[in-house]
Parts: C-alpha cells; sequence; structure tokens
C-alpha cells in the first residue's frame, strides 16, 4: 500500500516523512489503521508545541531565575496559624459562603487521576488503593464520601441541595477500570450523572532535532502529556459545556494521592471567593529548605510555581526576619479556578504555552523495523503542569493550611522512606484522633488509662514484631504506658466532613482502640456482610 | 547456708527480706555470690527512691500541667534562623570564645550511649553501626574525626592545641565492644588518654507495692536507670574529679545517634556562654503539633523538658501570633552544662530527684523458684532523663538550630517510617552537598550538566530497583534529568568539621557523584587497602 499523497505532502510540509518508511513491512489492515492515525494527528498543533518548546530552550536566561523571584503579597498570602482568633469567626461566614455556593450547584471538583500505581507496586488506577483502614475504603470511596457529606452540608444549611460534579481525568490506563469500579460500587451514593470520567490526551514524542519517533512499523511512540494535559483535554472532552449545562463557577482541582484532601473545602473556596481570586492555591509551608516541594511565587510580575529542581541554594534558604522561609508557599496540586478563568485558558492562552521538556530514553525503529532500547536519552516527551496556567491569573489567592490537617500523599509502596500507604493511614488516624479530642471524646486503653496524644514509636506494629528493646536508654524519649496497640482512630466521611458534627455522638464518652465510627447507612452494609 | 543475721536484719528493716526465700535452692558457691550482691545492695538508696518515686505518683495533680506550662522567655530562647545578618558577626564572636575555651582546654564532651542496637537490627553498641556512607565511617568514628578536627581549628586559631575529652557512658553492654573497638582503630587519630569510657548503673525492679522482685533464686531484677542515670554514674565513677584534673570547665552531652552531631559546637558553647548560662539545650523547631518530640519550657517558673507524652492537644496546638508553635523547642538531647553545675546535680541534688516510672511485666520467681513471664504488668522500673536536671537551672540558654543541618538520628532498621541509616546517610548528603555549593563548587552529572540542589525521588535507589514510572503523571512535580545518581557527596570531618576551610579546595570547579572528600591523612590509609 502507498500512502495517500495528500497525507504524504503533509508530513513532508512539517519534515515527518520518516513516519512512512517502513509502511511496507506492514500487512494491508496495520497499514490502514496505521494511515489513519496519522491522518487524525495534528500536525500543526503538536509540531508547533514542539518548536515553541525549544525555541524556549535556546533562548539567553537573560536573569537568573533567583533575581525574578517574588513571593506572593502577603494581602494574598493567608494562612490558618496566622489568623487570630478574632478572625476565626471570619472563617465561618468564608466556610458558610463555600457551602453556599454548594448548595446552589455552583461547585465542582476535578480530580486528576491519570496515573497508575507504579510506584506504590501495582498495576491498578491509585484511586483503587486500600491503604489498610479498618474500613478498607479505598481513596476514591473516601473521596466520594466526602463529597456526599459536603452536599449534605450545604443542603443543611441552606435548605437547598445541589449537586456538586465530580470531574475525574483519566488516562488511556486509568479509564475502563476507574468507571468500571465506580460502577460496581453503586458510585458509592453519589448519583451517577454527576460523575464525569473523561481521558487526558497522549503528544508524540521526538527526537532532539524535531523529528517525531517511531516506536515500531505503524506505531508512533506516544507519552501522556502531564496533569496539565487537563486543559486540552477539558477542550477536546467539551468539559466547561458540561460544566456550564450545570451552572459550575468554582472549581477546585487536586490530586487523586492525598488522603486528607478536603474536598472543595468551602473555607478555601470562600477564602477565594471573598479575595475575588481567578486563581487559587491551597498551599502547606515548606518544612525546610532543600524540601522536595514546589513554591507559588511571582516570577517577573507573573504566579507561577517554581519547581525544587528549578531553585538556587541561595534562593532555597533565604527567610524573612521573622525566620519563615521567603519561599514557603508549598504547592500541593490543590488549585482553585473560576469556570470563567478555566474558558480563557483553555479557548484562548492554552495552544500557545509552552511545554516542559523531558529527556528520554525513548524505544524507535531502526533501519530495518527492529525496536531498539536506547542506552542513552535520544528523544523529549512534551508535558505540562496543571499550574502552569498560573500565569495567565490576574488575582492568584494562596492559603496556606497546617500540613498534618490536609496533605498526606500516597506516591510509594511500603518500605520507602516518605508517602507510604502507612504513613498515610497513620495521618488518617492521628487527624481523625484530633477530630475526636476536640469534640470532647476520650481514648483509652484495655487498662481504662488516658492514651497520650502522640503514641511512642515503640509501639508501632513493625517493632512489636520485631521484638521492642526492654529499654530504650539512649533516647530522650521515655517509654509509654504498656499498651501495646497503636492509636487507630477512623471516622467516616459520612459522619464528619471535617471534625463537624461529632459532639453529640462522642463528648464525655471513653473509646478504645481500634476505634472505627459509621454512619447509620453504612452500618447496615456492614452488618451484611 | 544460712544468711548472715546482719542482713537478715537489714532486709528486715527495709520490707525486702523476701529476697532470702529461695536461698536454699542455691549452690553453695552461688548462694556465696547472690548473698555479696545482697551485701552490695544499697537498700537505703533504691527503697528511698522508690518511695519517692511512688509517693510523687500519690500526689493530686493540683493544676493541670497545661495551665502551669509557658515557654522559655526570648532573651534566652536565640535561633539560628532568626538572628538578623547583622548579628551574624556576633556568631563569629560566639564561635572563638567556643574555640578558645577549646584550646584551653575547658571543654569536654560526653556522649550517652548504653543503648544496643536492637531496634536498629543488630546487637552492638549504635555507635558501631556503619549507615553506608561511600567511605563506611561508623558513628563512632565520625564523631571521633569531629572531635580531632575540632581541637585542630582550636589550635589553628588561638595558637594552643587544647585536648578535649571524651567521656562516653555505656551500660553493661556496650562497655567492652566500644573499649575493643576504639582500642582496635588506633582511638580514630584522638590520644587514648583522652577518652575516658564509664559505665551507667543499673536499679532493681520493684513490686508496685515496693517489693524487690527476684527474677530467679539468687538473681535480682534489674534494669538500666534511664539515660539520667548519668548523674549517678558520675559520682560513683569519679567522673567529675577526673574533669577537675582537666580543668575542664564546660560539658557538652549528647546521643550517639544523631549523624549530624556538632560535637562541642562553638557557637552552641559560645552563645551558652555568652548567655551566663549554666545549663544549655540546643533545640530544633516542633515540626507539626503531633511531633513526638519533648519541649524545653519552663513549669511553675523551672526550667523542664514537657515530654510528648505528657501533652494536651490543646497545648500542642497553641500558636503565637506569628503562627509559630508556643511550645516549638524541640529537644534532641544534646545539651550544655557548666562543671560548676554538674558539681552541685551530683553532690547536692541527685539523690532527691524522683524517678519515673515505666511500669512493665518483669520476669519474676514462683514459689518454687521458678522464673515466670507475667502477662500484664506487675512491677516497675525507675528511670531518669538527662535533663530531669534543668530544674536545677539557674539560667538555661535554648539555641535552635535549622533541623536539617543538624539533625538526623537513627533509631531504626530501614523500611520503618523513619530515623532510618537510609535517612541518617541521605541527610549527611544533603548537609555536605550544600558545604560543597556554598563554597563554590558545583556538582554535575555525567553529562556535565549541573545537578539540581534538590534531587528527585524518582532517582532514589529503591525505585530504580522495581523500576520507576515512565511518567509520574499526577504529580505536581516534574522529572528531573535522566542521570540515575542521587546525590552522594560525603566530606571527611578531618577535612571540614563544619562546612569550613573548603573554598580553597572546591571552588570554581566540577565535581561528578558520588564525591568523597578526604583528608591528606586518609588517603595514605586509603591507599593501603
Amino acid at each position: 500500500m502507498s500512502p495517500p499523497s495528500e497525507l504524504l505532502k503533509r508530513l513532508q510540509e512539517y519534515g515527518q516523512e520518516h513516519l512512512l518508511q517502513h509502511l511496507h513491512l506492514l500487512q494491508p489492515a496495520q497499514a490502514k489503521r496505521y494511515l489513519s492515525d496519522l491522518n487524525e494527528l495534528d500536525l500543526g498543533e503538536v509540531c508547533g508545541y514542539f518548536s515553541r518548546t525549544t525555541a524556549a530552550l535556546n533562548e539567553d536566561d537573560e536573569r537568573k531565575l533567583d533575581e525574578r523571584m517574588q513571593p506572593i503579597p502577603a494581602s494574598l498570602h493567608g494562612a490558618v496559624t496566622r489568623t487570630p482568633l478574632e478572625e476565626i469567626m471570619a472563617y465561618e461566614v468564608l466556610s458558610e459562603a463555600g457551602l453556599q455556593a454548594v448548595s446552589e450547584g455552583q461547585v465542582a471538583v476535578l480530580l486528576l487521576a491519570g496515573g497508575q500505581g507504579t510506584r506504590l507496586g501495582v498495576s491498578y488506577p491509585k484511586g483503587m488503593y486500600d491503604v489498610g483502614l479498618p474500613s478498607h475504603k479505598t481513596l476514591y470511596q473516601i473521596q466520594a464520601e466526602r463529597l456526599v457529606k459536603l452536599q449534605e452540608l450545604g443542603a443543611a444549611m441552606h435548605g437547598k441541595s445541589g449537586a456538586v460534579p465530580w470531574y475525574i481525568m483519566t488516562s488511556e490506563h486509568t479509564k475502563e477500570p476507574t468507571m468500571e469500579f465506580f460502577a460496581k460500587h453503586d458510585y458509592f451514593g453519589l448519583q451517577k450523572e454527576n460523575l464525569v470520567v473523561f481521558e487526558q490526551g497522549m503528544l508524540p514524542c521526538f527526537t532532539f532535532d524535531g523529528k517525531i519517533i517511531l516506536e515500531a512499523p505503524g506505531k508512533i511512540a506516544r507519552a501522556p502529556d502531564g496533569n496539565g494535559g487537563l486543559y486540552r483535554a477539558l477542550r477536546s472532552q467539551k468539559i466547561l459545556e458540561d460544566m456550564d449545562r450545570r451552572g459550575v463557577k468554582y472549581i477546585h482541582v487536586y490530586c487523586v494521592d492525598n488522603i486528607l484532601v478536603k474536598m472543595a473545602d468551602p473555607v478555601f473556596m470562600g477564602y477565594c471567593m471573598d479575595k475575588g481570586a481567578d486563581c487559587g492555591a491551597k498551599v502547606v509551608e515548606k518544612a525546610f529548605p532543600t524540601e522536595a516541594v514546589g513554591v507559588v511565587c511571582k516570577v517577573d510580575d507573573v504566579y507561577q510555581v517554581v519547581e525544587y529542581s528549578e531553585i538556587t541554594l541561595k534562593t532555597a534558604q533565604k527567610r524573612n526576619p521573622d525566620g519563615r522561609l521567603t519561599f514557603s508557599a508549598g504547592n500541593i496540586c490543590n488549585h482553585f479556578f473560576t469556570q470563567e478563568f478555566l474558558k480563557n485558558v483553555v479557548y484562548d492562552y492554552e495552544a500557545g504555552m509552552r511545554h516542559h521538556v523531558a529527556k528520554k530514553k525513548i524505544p524507535h525503529c531502526d533501519a530495518h523495523g527492529n525496536t531498539v532500547k536506547p542506552e542513552a536519552p535520544n528523544g523529549i516527551k512534551m508535558e505540562k503542569f496543571v499550574f502552569d496556567v498560573f500565569q495567565f491569573s490576574s488575582t492568584l489567592a494562596v492559603w496556606e493550611v497546617i500540613r498534618e490537617d490536609e496533605f498526606a500523599p500516597l506516591k510509594n509502596g511500603d518500605g520507602a522512606e516518605k508517602d507510604t500507604p502507612s504513613t498515610c493511614r497513620h495521618s488518617l488516624y492521628s487527624l481523625h484522633q484530633r477530630y475526636l479530642l476536640h469534640a470532647g471524646g476520650q481514648l483509652v486503653d484495655s487498662q481504662g488509662e488516658l492514651l497520650p496524644l502522640i503514641p511512642s514509636p515503640a509501639r508501632a506494629p513493625k517493632c512489636s514484631e520485631n521484638g521492642c528493646p526492654e529499654t530504650n536508654n539512649n533516647s530522650d524519649q521515655k517509654e509509654l504506658n504498656w499498651d501495646e496497640n497503636p492509636v487507630v482512630v477512623e471516622i467516616s466521611p459520612l459522619v464528619s466532613y471535617g471534625g463537624e458534627g461529632l459532639k453529640s455522638l462522642v463528648e464525655g464518652k471513653k473509646f478504645t482502640c481500634p476505634l472505627s465510627l459509621y454512619d447509620d447507612r453504612e452500618k447496615k452494609i456492614q452488618s451484611k456482610h
């Protein structure tokens, strides 16, 4: 089969005619599929991405990034920890505004869930992971139930029950399993029509001199276009139109892996609305200068996330007179956007944005049509990041929360140094213990003695397996009581979204661990099993 | 063999005559040893400890600890991070004062090294542990070399070479191996006579009603008396007299497990001396309310470390208007004492101090003389902590340092959630990388490209073993370059104690990882192998 001359001409126009070089090796059916694939490829778009992106690489650096970075102005950088008591009341107002928007159906959440759990050691979507809570709820279920509860809170406060549609951006690997999982579990109490699963795109990989890489005869090498592929997908999958139909005005975007995520947090949403922001970022204070976290800041007066790989030691260590790091707004992929802003991005700005370049070893075809794995990087993947659009924001509000209350990502399998199923589980237990204590409940051990707020590391399960030392003699930490159970407290999101509504259930009562608080709806389900 | 009537009488006086109940089961030689053991037991002392300690338990709590706690006053709470640039000069002065004391032989270091590496999974002293640096230096060697270098710095600055004697408190399990280890390695360049290894004591275990527990016929149940056993050992082993002979005036006390410990840090010593303090505590800022770290504070106007097990949620979460935790002075077992203060403690105060009580399952003898392991706690161990003497301080200075620069403890084996050989190694690499960068050196990868300050988690060895995901698509962190090596930089303490003296070696130069900087003395040794 010889290629249609029109296609050949178009490929030549973009210098990509090598894509046809092994056509003669393909079976007719294969060749047909491949030619159709090539026809669908928007060469203008993808080659445009390449030339804009690489042009940027060759530009002179002008002034160093260090000199161009400024922190977010204090007036747009709120922080839970630095809000005086008298302003706590204002929180309530913010929260009310956020819940009002919820009850009026103006709020949506958008989940970035394209990643497989490769680093976790599983082949299915991360959202389907069970970190080992007593309930064995997956990340998807926890999040679904938080949404259910949020809708109920909005309805209870404003007497109007608006739905919070949940947009889930998947990849080619995660879309099917995600959809099947939700269907199998009756959408965990959500309305099926309020769950919108869509797929992010892929982009061809290029050689350093701009040729699209052929992975095998009849197969272009492609890679996902990063979580910033969101914007391209919003357009191609017509998601903004869906939002228009529903009357969505505010969108909370977040990553699937944070087990503590407060979806559409009314305080955060209310804060951003109050500031008249078109973009918002919920951040945590960067803990130390070389922590691997990007920081939200301004560069040449434009909002940006400077990634930790771009920062120099001098900038990383810079401090304010009060001792705080100057660039402390640690990005946790937890963002607010107005729908209007997203429209501007998707229809006006997005196409002209530059991608980030990741040099990679990309398997490619040799002269005989055999696929070879290169020893050294031979090409690039192009990616965008979800925060790349901050540059288009006219007012970006930063809301700094307490890390232990809101951020515990699941990235690695157990045994890694951080962000594991165990650290996620313990973060959730600790938060729920604090909910319980704040509501006036108490935790006691099997002897009836109050458990300390902070469990001793000697009581972690790992240690009791290996045999604990009789006396940890050289530590400045004394041993606690003799109860071997670590603190295990899990409160269903259907009982409490963020610590509210617990007083009547727990005040003045004593509980032993493991403690699970379920909603009546769940008790019925539980008793069935 | 029947017991001497004098011993029986003395035992009866203290209600401990049950210790003789199985005497008839012992062989004559055993019985002789046991009676001699009983004769050596200072019943007045140990029973006194018990009654004082348990009396304290029965006292009413009066006012809650929360209401009685106050932070250390700002005038005595210095912090590296909050010291303005113009005061950095003052640091130099402090450091000079510290080094002058070193050069005049007025400074000693005292290491708490009684613990075995049980939680680490080894049976030898923790100080002999090799965390896997390129040099394979053990904690003991690293510390010894820091001392060697410190002495050289003092001599270079003040033209006088004073020794810094190193007192190492061991336990019955760690004394012999520690002494052998140092002897085998020629004391790592230190003078043998400046190393003083001594042993902390043990105390009998008691039943809840004050009877000393017999573990087996002829064997009293004993346990180490905590790292605060230091003070009893200083007296019984005549360590203060040794200090007197050497003219030691200032002592830095620390735990063996902190791989970053700056022994006799001249800035810390100088700061405490400048404040006229008799006690000092180097601290790190507590990272979050429920972090498992004790805090240095005042209780009823007396200095104290309130341990994390004693703190309530309300107090733990208390914040200053600037957002900082009110009780933020995180204790890292890194203390300054004047020798005069230690004398007062050891000769006047120590005997009257109360122990802490740890309820335990203590194996004991039944009526037939058989040892049984109890199912529930049946007795107590009595312990003191090294910081228990803060209550006697008239001026205690707190010096807050940056955690990533100075604190990385080794507590657990790899696979645990924190404080493992891997986290220690990475903390040291990161610190030494910063030393290098500050001195004007650069790190490049095998392609000659600058390494980023912060390595990507995807490049950690663990990940490359399991296969990294091609694209970590849902993280807000982009992938870095393609070099697979994490940053490995080890600078020998013989080259630099704390980052000084590197400029002439590294400025303007490019290095690849793994990078080891050795001193000429070591190169000779290295080449021998």
